[in-house]
């Protein structure tokens, strides 16, 4: 499976007034353009949840941890699609540390194992 | 697919100091004994990446949309547990408001989608 990208688009930034295009539709369609070329895919979807730090995005790749990141902004787009590429290169399904974009450390919401982890040393 | 919780064991509570056993253990321990008898299952593992918002709990079962939940306590275990089955009877896959158990509002961290999941109106 390739690297997939799930933009939230009914983001705003918390605490600022509700405007159109909201700021998860533009991270959209920045993350979009990005992503020509690639082999990440980007889908639209309308809420993580994470309301209070987004705009938001989850990514994942096949059999790979899902990563949650907010806090975002159209110019991290291109992080976004290096952390993607990241993902899909790592064998054991965790986005490295190193050589990981700095807005994918600070952004940083949670991670979520993939179907049927079971933690090998507890 | 019964429906899965997995347990971070190595949440603490955000600014208070290390102690021994950790918040992630004493909440793993009681949802363990929440779920005794039923058929949901409870899994320890090691880091959610919700460190702020700990102690941290994911949900999740067959086809489902994967919740997080933080801020919990050993006290919320028959909560977990009664989401749990509340989202394994949701045919949508998408753990209902009505019903859901006070905690899991409050303490609702972010959700991420099923695998292939697109979103149907976008």
């Amino acid at each position: 499976m390739a690297p997939e990208i799930y933009v939230c688009v009914t983001c705003r930034r918390a605490g600022e007034p509700d405007i159109e295009p909201r700021p998860g539709v533009l991270l959209a369609e920045a993350t979009e353009r990005a992503a020509a070329g690639t082999e990440v895919i980007v889908r639209r979807l309308k809420c993580l949840a994470n309301c209070t730090r987004g705009p938001s995005v989850a990514l994942r790749c096949n059999g790979s941890w899902t990563y949650l990141f907010g806090g975002l902004d159209p110019a991290d787009a291109g992080a976004l699609i290096d952390g993607a590429r990241l993902l899909a290169g790592a064998r054991d399904g965790i986005l490295p540390w190193l050589g990981r974009p700095d807005v994918l450390k600070r952004g940083l919401i949670a991670r979520v194992p993939p179907i049927g982890f079971t933690e090998s040393d507890l």
